[in-house]
């Protein structure tokens, strides 16, 4: 079978895309920046979604449906939220379209024009605080833990399929609370179902950390965030939790009455992972095979080809596929047959190598006789023959080894990626190498613009472990009393 | 208890609204026509999404998710879309916002405007057929069958919530077919879907029908159709599946290459299913005390509220409402214990009668003396003390019961309320009676154009199972072979 994708080692970014068209996940539309999701891809966004969930209403919280459409004044009520927020926005302004007086179609009736200009969110900080002025009166009110699953519009310039478009799909929590401790709490709460999902789902090792006041949120305090390394040594924010303080309760007068009856402004928190995730699965373990993923999140997690020669072999081995699905199935497996007789075996061996099925079994004429079955490994690509007796159980065992492996194997490579630069020169030449530069920062937005202009690196996150210890900022040589985690970022 | 309602005699859509606000299901938003789905109704909504999306994934259906914005040039290329649809639609023009240099807030930068206007998906048909066209070359590629989950947009002049509001949650099922027999069978498969989908889990008993040339979908052949009837008289319809032809194909372009090496055109189908559904759900089954929700929908089937004096009692019956809560769950029954000692029992009570929660278990001091509990039922209000031995099992026979006589209620409602009109004067004296009025009627568009200015009343379909019968058009006199189903509607 000819080569389908470009080799990482070629072109890291060319083979990204290449396999993201060629597996079947994502394509552009034909709307400049914004991708339509295809059926195999969707399917990796309906575990996740299922998964956090799930993590969420174990937690207590509940989903909601806000508008979609943003009045514009709400934007300039928090002043740090719009001076910090990116204004590249989709903006309504009229509502409707006529036919075209010339014929050629329609055109923009000029005549149904907005008073006031729509945007279409690019988070809901902002309507949502405003409907919660009239949800909150009392501390009886309190918490309101409330997650949506939305799409969001941010008009991005330079767009890459999953990572950056100009739609994309994600959840926002938004939180209201009576104290800030309970607020901090809760934004830490979220961080580590973030964390534990990144891990225990997507097999992506990730940092706990807080962001700079550069990078953090326009309108939060404090911004936390988990940070993931890909392949190619760059970094990538999978998911972000803020304390947002008493800032939207004050931009939007959301008071409450304490037991005490005295009136105090919310404590709020926002938090969201969006379908950036998928493509931070795709880069953390794929190889120049096509995807791999972890058995936790693919839409299916074994397939079975039935190998033949004659008519009654299709049959006979059709048959057996059918019977071990179904053991499967009962164990809680999802398992796909592909017995189509238009396509060969060796055309679908590389179809599902391309499109990272876990485990990959092969049934042919002396599987039957031996009563034995052929059983690939998508993550290490090694091929056994099993016993057909018990299959299911080993399978099911396997699962979680290979799901185990996966984040190992990833963690692994990212724990032999962080490393100390105690010099400037130091760091520049792990830059030339990748991954997380752990350094000391003498604190200062100043410095840490300098050293962004001139390498393109920028401060990940101050991680949450992070030990003290007196060092000197490897740019300006002033003290610092803890390292920091550079690296060049997606 | 003061009344919270305005009754359904007093006035009808009064009722409904109040009902939805203070049962806490939605309100109106900030923003002209949207609605804020609040937790309480948008878990109705998952409960609904969840069983229709299996509904689909059992009948080979998968999800898939396409871009909010289509390019406004699309909308022409299928004429009769262009002609027939709504062109109230919200129009991005920009896409970037500026600092207001006089320093209020923020502008829409003017130097951001688009070359091409974007219109938000009032529904998808052309950018989805835009994009099958890449998809789709030969006979293998068919039959595509895929749904969206998604919002849309239609600039309504005048909303209700949920019933019709500017923006709507749905899912949309764009499906392409190698034959014109598959898509129709594709079509009705569909609808027997959404038929059987209102009847057992809304508890809402539906006609299946066929709309007229004059009421069907803008680029259809034939619109297929399931309509209800509200407790006013009035009907709603609460689905529809789409059959197209090779509309869009040739409007896009999408041909296949037959087993025999031909070129043809592809065959396609469109259904959809919205929120509205939870306004047909609350206008259907409730009174006016409040919800009345099937348990199949319920967010929670079954609540406990402890009955105490002392703070002994409370920590005993809140201990034994637990353990029941317990033996409940294990059977699959969804509870909530409302051991708040915030809130009185005849508090609590007239909430969750408000909430429409399906059986309410109230449990005293005398109760556990007694070993029983207040079982009481929302669809008929009558109360029961029932014995705690096998209280999971009978709850979980009386939830069947109580779905089961939902559905009967309404069925029988409907049923009294279609009557047969064979001159005009006993279709206008019918009309004020309310319900569906079955009638002959000419087949042109021109009599049915003429009854609606006239009287309001709309066909509301042809139904599927209408038996040949030869009569002459209430209107028209001219001759009719069935008789058709006309209704004033939502």
């Amino acid at each position: 079978m000819a080569k389908v994708l470009t080799t990482r080692a070629e072109n890291y970014a060319q083979w990204y895309n290449d396999l993201v068209i060629k597996a079947d996940l994502a394509e552009n539309s034909a709307v400049r920046g914004c991708m339509v999701i295809k059926p195999y891809g969707y399917a990796i966004w309906e575990k996740m979604q299922a998964e956090l969930d799930r993590m969420f209403k174990e937690t207590d919280h509940v989903n909601a449906y806000f508008p979609l459409f943003i009045p514009k004044s709400f934007f300039s009520k928090e002043a740090n939220h719009v001076e910090g927020f990116a204004k590249e926005c989709a903006v309504v302004t009229h509502y409707r379209l006529k036919n075209d007086p010339e014929g050629k179609g329609v055109v923009v009736d000029e005549t149904a024009k907005l008073e006031e200009e729509l945007i279409i969110r690019p988070t809901s900080e902002t309507i949502i605080w405003n409907t919660y002025k009239n949800w909150i009166q009392s501390y009886r009110d309190l918490p309101l833990l409330i997650n949506q699953w939305a799409n969001v519009v941010r008009w991005e310039m330079r767009t890459r399929l999953f990572l950056r478009t100009t739609e994309f799909l994600w959840q926002e929590g938004h939180t209201a609370h009576a104290t800030e401790n309970e607020a901090v709490e809760e934004t830490l709460k979220i961080l580590n179902i973030y964390s534990d999902f990144a891990q225990e789902y997507l097999g992506v090792p990730v940092i706990k950390g807080v962001k700079t006041e550069n990078e953090k949120f326009a309108g939060a305090i404090d911004t936390y965030c988990i940070e993931a390394l890909m392949q190619d040594g760059k970094a990538l924010q999978a998911g972000t939790s803020h304390f947002l303080g008493q800032n939207f309760a004050k931009a939007f007068d959301v008071k409450y009455a304490t037991k005490e009856g005295k009136e105090e402004h919310v404590w709020a928190t926002s938090w969201g992972v969006t379908t950036r995730l998928i493509g931070a699965l795709i880069m953390a373990h794929s190889d120049d095979k096509g995807l791999v993923l972890p058995p936790k999140l693919a839409p299916f997690q074994v397939v079975i080809v039935p190998i033949y020669r004659k008519p009654d072999e299709y049959e006979r081995t059709c048959k057996r596929a059918h019977e071990i699905k179904k053991e499967l199935k009962a164990l809680g497996i999802s398992v796909k047959v592909d017995d189509r007789d238009t396509h060969k075996p060796g055309w679908k061996f590389a179809e599902y190598e391309l499109k990272g099925v876990p485990v990959r079994l092969a049934i042919g004429p002396r599987d039957l006789e031996n009563n034995t079955v052929e059983v690939s490994r998508r993550d290490n690509l090694t091929k056994d023959f099993i016993s057909q007796d018990g299959i299911a159980a080993y399978l099911s065992d396997l699962l979680d080894e290979i799901q185990e492996n996966i984040f190992s194997k990833a963690l692994k490579f990212r724990d032999e990626n962080i490393r100390e630069a105690n010099t400037w020169d130091e760091f520049l030449e792990l830059l030339d190498t990748g991954g997380f530069i752990s350094a000391h920062w003498d604190g200062t937005a100043e410095t840490e613009k300098a050293i962004q202009e001139q390498t393109k690196a920028t401060i990940r996150c101050i991680p949450m472990d992070a030990k003290q210890e007196n060092g000197v900022c490897i740019k300006s040589g002033k003290p610092s009393n803890q390292r920091v985690l550079f690296a060049k970022a997606y």
